[in-house]
């Protein structure tokens, strides 16, 4: 791979100052901008064209660039940014064969960064800005769990250096700009982007954007406009914000919710994720009270700009600029509005492609124009684009797998037991049984990077390797994940009826690739699509498909100590009629490893829920931290989930001594009173009792994972942090194993906040 | 009975300016301000006792006060205020039998007045403030349809008159302040009080609320300081604000909408009615985005009292303000935030009580005191307290029913038929079933007067009454409301397979007072409560009781037509296997007449709705005037009512030509096109094209009802109102008979608003 040369640097004595590395990337900018024309300027403002249109496959396996591509250099005499050249999926119509890969996908930028320089009068690059929601999302990327898994982790640490695996692989790709889902708050389980979520608490969410921040930028080197290192990468935290509260769980619909609401628990994933330096946030699609997050100032400029003081970039997201037309009444005046608002770049508009006209037409001033440019030129800058700074060599895959595997064990939740598992010594034949139990295709939810086939592990497939030498394992998969077509039913139950132990297991799908199912002849029948979860796939009922209900009560009543495994990116609805149940959420391509070795006692379910369990979607909404109204119940219902946020049982058990206040700490003494080694995950919440506004119940405000042998105690002392509630308000804090648990759990003596924060 | 002589009024030179009936009502407030101390200004401010409380019935069936009267008058050495004097149903636990009916409730309440007069130093007498809901809450007073079926009328004229005869019974019984449900916007049916509701509209809402305020209250002399006709009730609107949105349906729970959505649906109708000159409203037990409204100053203060302008009393809900120590800490200090926050006048708490120690410790100013106290006063002086006005004569019980069964009729709506209504002529035997059939205790939703036992009429009643002659009526109820006891279906069965046509009557209950059941023998068995509705029974699922199901099933199995009647206080999950179905909601104790007459055809089905109706709860919130996302729907569900929103068939048809613009009116033509008689009601909608915030889908902006011969022809002229969109919103107008048809109606071009509204 030649070193890239994007621009015919002049020598140093005559070359303009923003060419010059050893300058201040502030005075680079101010240079660069000062020899902008408009329409330059707008041009970096315009991230349009789909990567994947800008190159094909040439006959020898190489690239070459398309006339698309040439045609959106020639509008601006350069390129802004390019979205998604990394992409080979479902949704962009890239095959396999087609996409680039980890051997050429470097090249393949290179080739197109070339191009955009040559063509740019200034030799301006183009940002590369790449999908990377739970890994990078291009051909045979490290696919990690989707975010609900991680939230199920509670293992900040080790998300981080997962995070900063998948930087390195973007960077190694010749991408550089990472977009990430960290800011939904998972308030309506109903909405398909709940597996993007971290769970519907706050704090959780924001020490999990803190972590994928660090993990991917690592430290700038002088934060905010320092350089990124080679393997590092500015993310794009999505979204901004509220849009996990949309109603009806309703993909990209509108939020009612008033300013308090949304300070408390929609926007502190945030202001944690900007406060560790993060570069840029996408404004959602949603509106807020009115006002899409596009076009809304009040967010983008008076909120995230003037109060919190950020410094970086706010980019649309696709198509959002152009939906304010809307409003507007049309394109060029959206795009004004967006620009006005506080977008600084667009995704796939026509609206910001007009936003030279919109100047000369006076809709926008051209010192906002310019302080828009700046921030995009800024980054560019950071991330070395201007001087030649070539690919970093690629983590190494086995790395990546480590990691994966090792977040899908993390988050592997065991929600009920009454002894099944782990599964003893003395059974000899388990039946792997349902739609879930041996394919690795519907383990990794949405957006995920196509993988080679063959990679990855099914349930099925862990348990052969993982389980005892002669332990007998048949496998019948009983049914489709959707539909009610039974015909398989009765093998499965079979299966069940002549074992030992059933282990079920069933879910849901965020598969955007259509299933090839088979007839009787073994001859291929139409594709079949089994999505209902992900981007757009919301789902009213939250019930899994209805032959997977049959399917479950078949092998229940077969009287065989059964174990369901839900493999899902969302809860869904599920009787109670196994002894154990866990949720995996979806794991991953090595998901299956880590299920089996919870199942079998090899690992310890350390895994808690970062959301509420509802019992059906007529209860919703169901997060423990509502407003403290002690609501009694509905005539025909609780009000509370079946699990809560926080549970997550363990294979042995343990006990949580009274919380003592020490100085600005508070300390617990935790035992392993059962009789094997594990894992407690140590939750403090806090109780206001004195406030200015009315209160929620509790308050997660930390949380300690602490491993103990059987018998052993030891104290985990938790610091209070600078997020406590402010000046002369009264709490309490409590430590438990789930919010529910901390409901009854024993309080510290209460507190008042003094003039300064923390308490 | 004797003439009030409250005061022992000195001669004219003598007394003070405030017993002087002929000196302005503002004068007389000040005066008597000024003679009052801290103590007795507090007094004013307190509703705490329970009026039933307050007497008991003596052996000869007079009234005697109660040592419980005499200690609360004592507290303050007056009475500011008694709540609910005339109660006497399962809630406040007085039996038929010692309530005050309408022969002596004016002589209870003479008997409790002169006792207050007397005990105050001042003669200050005391405010009687009654539930007047759908009626007058007393024993034997005139029970009207439920809000929701008001709503259903789209008739404000016809409730109007109504309204004015509940206020002529309540003064008539010496009452003197009417709790009128009026506020609360219906946006998730699982609240148990949608019954209290308008409907899901803020249009529609806020013209019946002008007419309960119009008809209640008449034209003050000179509003707002005016005086009340005698016959004449100052209302206090219910509930200030939002308590529609309280999340998940969750009664008094918290609502976190935003001020937009806040003022664009739930603030309408308070504004409506303020405009109309109400004297008084209630704050809601909800929080608004983090503060419960007795406690918030935003909404109470600077919205209610600066913005707006108000000058009348706010109330607090019951047990509201000592609610409040959640947060303060204690009752004082919960007391001291509600009146600073704008609440004049508790119900029930014990913070009010406390109002003098608050303003002495400083948590309140003497001025924010003497400003509520004088709202109180300003009362008194304005209904002609300190002026022994007599109670008036009462108003027609006849009037009343014929009021109340007009409403009924004019609420049946008519959501789905096939032809098998009206009830053809050739049917000669029809089976009348369900578990709403042949009782009237069902019918009248919650804070329902007692009524004698044999008041009203029963679906059953009604059709043996009005069928023609010859034609056989059989009856089973087939089950009970509640439970899943089958065993009355197969005598329903039988009863439907024997006949030409069955009416089975299915829906919900808001009693408080438990049905009686018997066993085979007889014999009484234990009481059953089958409340589903109602304040505090929420229902997640939305479904009637398990039974009605298997019922409706078994009935539409037998291939008798069969046309379902709900009678119910929400919309209910109902499947679609009937010819035909109606809602008559809580039609009150005459129901049964009205829609007896709609099945046969004696009356036109006139009634559209006013909530859309849900498929399933899982698919909340259904309302037609969402924000204009062109949501796609769920993967398992759509996300469009099954019944939209103005719906309502008629036994004939109409055509609507298209609509058009005249001056600032819009008009349209309207035909009926069947072979019947009719009325159609047509409703204008506008839809936002160019807008600063973001539009909703539609919104009611007008509605007319005509009445149409076979093939007669009508133009329908819409005023443009004061209401509409301001200065430079560009909008279109459409005209239709429901939402859902507006979507695809033709509009007319679209209209910039200029400078001054209307269009």
């Amino acid at each position: 791979m030649p070193t890239p040369d994007h621009a015919a640097v002049p020598p140093a004595a005559d070359r303009p100052r923003y060419l010059d590395p050893t300058a201040p990337v502030e005075a680079r900018v101010r240079d660069l901008l000062s020899r902008m024309t408009l329409r330059e300027k707008a041009g970096q403002l315009n991230q349009r064209m789909y990567g994947w249109n800008a190159y094909r496959r040439t006959p020898d396996g190489g690239f070459e660039l398309t006339d698309a591509l040439y045609a959106e250099t020639d509008r601006f005499e350069g390129l802004g940014a390019l979205y998604g050249l990394q992409r080979a999926d479902a949704w962009s119509g890239v095959d396999h064969g087609n996409g680039p890969g980890a051997g050429d996908a470097a090249a393949l930028a290179d080739l197109v960064q070339r191009h955009v320089v040559e063509r740019s009068r200034l030799g301006i690059p183009a940002l590369f800005v790449e999908e990377v929601p739970h890994g990078l999302m291009a051909l045979d990327g490290t696919v990690l769990p989707v975010n609900l898994a991680v939230g199920a982790t509670w293992n900040p640490e080790l998300y981080e250096r997962a995070a900063a695996h998948a930087a390195a692989e973007l960077r190694a790709r010749g991408g550089h700009v990472a977009l990430v889902s960290a800011l939904d708050i998972a308030r309506d389980p109903r909405w398909g982007r709940t597996e993007e979520c971290f769970g519907e608490d706050p704090y959780l969410a924001a020490r999990l954007t803190e972590a994928v921040v660090r993990g991917m930028q690592g430290e700038p080197d002088g934060a905010p406009a320092g350089r990124f290192a080679a393997d590092k990468a500015p993310v794009v935290l999505k979204h901004f914000a509220g849009q996990g509260a949309t109603v009806g769980g309703r993909n990209s619909a509108e939020s009612e919710l008033g300013p308090r609401e949304l300070h408390e628990i929609h926007l502190p994933a945030a202001r944690a994720g900007i406060r560790a330096g993060a570069a840029a946030v996408m404004a959602a699609y949603n509106e807020a009270d009115g006002m899409p997050c596009s076009g809304n100032r009040a967010l983008l400029t008076e909120l995230l700009r003037e109060s919190w003081g950020f410094e970086g970039l706010v980019m649309a997201d696709g198509l959002a600029v152009d939906r304010l037309a809307r409003i507007t009444g049309d394109k060029v005046s959206a795009g004004a509005l967006a620009l006005n608002s506080g977008v600084d770049l667009s995704l796939w508009d026509e609206g910001f492609t007009h936003l030279a006209e919109a100047v000369v037409r006076g809709l926008v001033a051209e010192e906002v124009l310019d302080a828009a440019v700046a921030r995009v030129l800024r980054l560019k800058f950071r991330l070395g684009l201007f001087d030649r700074q070539g690919a970093p060599a690629p983590p190494l895959p086995a790395r990546g797998r480590e990691l994966s595997t090792a977040l899908a064990r993390a988050a592997v939740t065991l929600l009920r037991n009454d002894g099944t598992l782990p599964i003893p010594a003395a059974v000899s034949r388990i039946a792997v049984l349902g739609p879930q139990s041996a394919t690795v295709a519907h383990q990794s939810g949405d957006y995920t990077a196509p993988r080679h086939p063959g990679t990855g592990t099914s349930v099925l497939d862990a348990l052969r390797t993982l389980a005892p030498p002669g332990v007998d394992i048949r496998h019948a998969p009983g049914c489709a994940l959707t539909g009610g077509d039974l015909s398989g039913v009765p093998e499965a139950v079979a299966a069940a009826a002549a074992s030992d132990l059933a282990v079920l297991v069933l879910g849901g799908s965020s598969a955007r690739t259509p299933d090839t199912e088979f007839d009787a002849n073994g001859a291929a029948r139409t594709a079949v699509s089994h999505m209902t979860c992900g981007e757009g796939a919301d789902l009213a009922g939250l019930e899994l498909g209805r032959a997977q209900y049959a399917l479950l009560a078949a092998v229940a009543a077969t009287g065989t100590p059964t174990a369901v495994v839900l493999i899902q990116g969302r809860p869904h609805v599920v009787p109670d009629t196994a002894g154990a149940l866990l949720t995996a959420w979806y794991p991953g391509p090595w998901g299956g490893e880590a299920i089996a070795e919870v199942l079998l006692g090899l690992t310890e379910p350390v895994g808690r829920l970062p959301v509420s369990v509802p019992r059906s979607a007529a209860q919703l909404p169901v997060y423990y931290n509502h407003k403290d109204t002690e609501y009694g119940g509905y005539v025909d219902e609780s009000a509370e989930p079946l699990y809560s946020f926080g549970h997550g049982l363990s294979y042995t058990s343990f006990e949580y001594g009274p919380p003592r206040p020490a100085g600005h700490t508070v300390e617990v003494d935790i035992t392993n009173t059962g009789h094997r080694h594990g894992r407690s995950v140590a939750q403090l919440y806090l109780r206001r009792l004195r406030t200015p506004v009315w209160p929620r119940t509790l308050e997660l405000c930390g949380f300690r994972a602490v491993d103990l042998a059987p018998g052993e105690t030891r104290t985990v002392t938790f610091p209070l942090g600078a997020d406590l509630p402010g000046r002369g308000t009264v709490v309490e804090f409590r430590v438990a194993e789930s919010a529910r648990a901390a409901l009854t759990a024993v309080p510290t003596q209460s507190f008042t906040a003094p003039d300064e924060t923390p308490l």
